[in-house]
């Protein structure tokens, strides 16, 4: 407990330092807000230093304990620190309002609970975007290191594939770290370079690759992509970078360093990138010959909100619910999805989906011949019990949560439509639902504070993958 | 093949027969739908007459693959059979809702396509009803002597509990068939002899109370019990025979023939009580403290609605879509639950989520102590692999299924809430679903021809515990 404390108030000291950015931002556009920032860097960094001070010691043994209490910490720490420029700023916003866009950025969500983002101090943007960056690259850090090694969240290159990539690419976990910072760095830059390149303005398009690139979904604009509506290239640059930030970065970081292209042939991504080209496809398809919208654009249209959707990013380049029923029932299948694991999305996600499949191919072969046993499969490799049981512990866990957030949201007095989609975004780190308040075109401000809270706690228990948060919940967690 | 076509027709013949009790009504009350009972009667006798005469022949060694061929070729020729006399009555129903309505009959779904039941044809009501009460009496017989040595559809009272039941506690199993269409009857008479105590006709209590044991959800009403909702002990006695009618059926029978009470001790009885009181309380304080109803009357009208939709009989006592978004919402979770296993019920059921909170109690355990192994326990015996993975597959279908059902209905055109609550209903058997058309006051009637064969599926689908239908669409099915 000390020794995560500690962790997590370097970490809000790294984050206290991270606020000056939108400070020198605000100070340059002459902003007032850079105050805001200024005064809450000195009080977080205040704090964090005298917490880092007081819980200074030796580190204990890695325990799965440990590694559970730590990466609680870490996001609740985080997401707190990050609430503090939202209230200290010109916007003035609830305690209520800021932790949950706090928390909504650093989940990657991307729900937002603001008004008037387009006229919104540059400052207060930034740092929007800046916590889902290091959200994301949290993320991915927790599902590349943690998370496997947890026995959740993840097929880890570590732990699955062929042993030349287990016997380690690099020498020492620095190496590793770094080069993570760096790709998913240089990725950003390239998305921003290619927003521009698209007709995107820069302050723009820095903001909007930052949460392409984390599947996080805040825009600059109210409107989110619908601005972009007819300027097909940004819609492609978004959904291309999009998928990207779906795949697994293990293998972006074997593909950009080691020039290994085979990795590409991961059996999650065929499925990541199946079921995304099925609804897009069939959705575009709907969209020409029920609503009579021209072929290109349809596709265009259909992609990006698909993608969108499916990487649990969030964006919407128009108000898909006008899209007819069956676009609407796909967006919502769609929003259980997810992408790879070790990326920054959300939701179910390939690899439990493949492994499902697996596993109900193979009950399905021993009712018929009750004496048949056969490996489930990941690939070449086969998956082990402990694997198996994740899988189904995190699904099953999904589903009930999922019902009793439901019932929890409507409680507040939500209807039908946004109680369910409105606890399935939150749990998937989607971002927006359906229907008219919280659709694409929405957002979360008009909810009651109880359901803002309720979809807050629906975020941060997405992002670390449920059970990592339900585990400290039991009663075997705080035993001897 | 031949063999299970064989039973199916003897089956088929059985029906054949049946049809002549609606006829007779009908002669009684001197409706002309006395011809269309006989003339059907006649035609599917013949058919199966002939059918059974060719394929008769050695009956084949039991396995596996001969039990889910039978199981599914006996519904599905039933539900074809009893689609006749809807087709051949004077209401001149179309094929497409015959078949669902004779589906909606003998999986004990209760949902319906017919308008104007008031007036409609006693023989015809009947009819509906016995269709129901067959198909409950089919399910029993199945989830007690089938589905448990197929490895799904529960735990059998000769597979799991102690030793003393084990070892059979009736010589044969003619004598054990006897006793149970005894017990069921004689359950039906009680039920439609309470009813008639508490006021209701005696036409009218016979055809509720088959489809109240049968949890099917057949009304002679168009408005199912709104006409009772002023005569609270037809709504007690509605729920109390509900409930029982939810209860493992091996139980009943112990209880009744042996006077065991200890029987009552099964955990998933303890499960399935819970959460039916849970609900009906929550609920019925919310009616009182939000909408300011009496006490006693929002007991009453929760209760039975409550347990209506838990246990997948489909009344409804009220139109509850207008109880606001909280006791919506708990109707959409209660969808989901069912009753117990060797019931009429269908939904998840009781002794599943037992099972599941078992394996994610033991799964978050070993999270943090990855090498303790403990069994999955049910009640006082543990529960082996083959059940555990059948659980977890069932459940992974269930969700999957739902998807594309719900997907396929928004297909046809139907809004969000009905095509999402549709296709739930049909895969639970439950009956009638959420929003404006399906829901406890409407009916699936004005439905596109499309959406009420894909609801059809459906019904068959979860009637048949989905995987014993799933199972012959595999390759490995047919091969060899």
């Amino acid at each position: 407990m000390r020794a995560a404390t500690h962790v997590a108030a370097i970490f809000a000291l790294y984050l206290a330092a991270a606020m000056l950015i939108p400070a020198a931002l605000d100070l340059y556009y002459q902003s007032p807000d850079w105050k805001a920032f200024g005064f809450s860097a000195i009080f977080v960094g205040g704090i964090a230093m005298s917490v880092a001070l007081a819980t200074r010691g030796r580190m204990p043994q890695a325990s799965p304990r440990f590694g559970f209490l730590l990466v609680n910490m870490l996001w609740f720490t985080t997401a707190i620190a990050g609430a503090m420029p939202f209230m200290a700023s010109s916007l003035d916003m609830s305690l209520t309002d800021a932790f949950f866009e706090s928390v909504s950025g650093v989940t990657t969500t991307g729900s937002t609970v603001m008004n008037g983002l387009d006229s919104a101090p540059p400052g207060l943007l930034l740092w929007r975007s800046l916590l889902s960056f290091m959200g994301g690259l949290g993320v991915i850090a927790l599902g590349l290191f943690l998370l496997p090694f947890l026995n959740i969240g993840g097929v880890s290159y570590f732990k699955i594939e062929s042993s030349d990539i287990e016997d380690r690419p690099f020498a020492r976990f620095q190496t590793f770290t770094i080069s993570l910072i760096g790709i998913y760095t240089a990725l950003v830059f390239t998305c921003a370079l290619a927003y521009v390149a698209a007709g995107m303005e820069g302050f723009h398009a820095l903001n909007h690759a930052m949460s392409t690139i984390a599947t996080g979904g805040f825009s600059t604009h109210d409107t989110s992509f619908l601005r972009y509506s007819q300027t097909p290239a940004v819609l492609w640059v978004g959904s291309i970078f999009m998928f990207i930030g779906a795949l697994p970065f293990s293998i972006m970081i074997l593909l950009t360093v080691r020039g290994r292209f085979d990795v590409l042939r991961d059996p999650q991504i065929r499925v990541f990138a199946g079921y995304s080209v099925v609804f897009a496809l069939a959705v575009a398809i709907y969209l020409k010959v029920k609503l009579g919208m021209p072929f290109g654009m349809a596709l265009t249209h259909s992609t990006f909100n698909f993608i969108s959707v499916i990487t649990t990013t969030g964006f919407s380049s128009d108000d898909y619910t006008l899209w007819g029923p069956f676009a609407v029932a796909c967006i919502f299948v769609a929003t259980f999805l997810g992408g790879c694991s070790g990326s920054t999305t959300g939701g179910i996600k390939a690899y439990r989906f493949l492994i499902l499949f697996e596993l109900m191919a193979n009950g399905l072969r021993r009712l018929i011949y009750p004496h048949t046993v056969l490996p489930v499969r990941y690939g070449d490799r086969s998956i082990d019990d402990d694997m198996q049981r994740a899988v189904v512990l995190f699904v099953a866990s999904f589903f009930i949560l999922w019902a009793i957030f439901t019932v929890l949201l409507a409680a507040t007095g939500l209807d039908f439509e946004t109680a369910v989609t409105g606890s399935l975004t939150s749990l998937t780190n989607v971002g927006p639902g359906l229907g008219p308040i919280i659709g694409p075109v929405g957002n979360f401000s008009s909810l009651p504070d109880a359901a803002k809270w309720i979809c807050t706690v629906g975020m941060l228990l997405g992002r670390l993958e449920i059970l990592a948060v339900l585990v400290i919940f039991t009663p075997g967690f705080w035993s001897r």
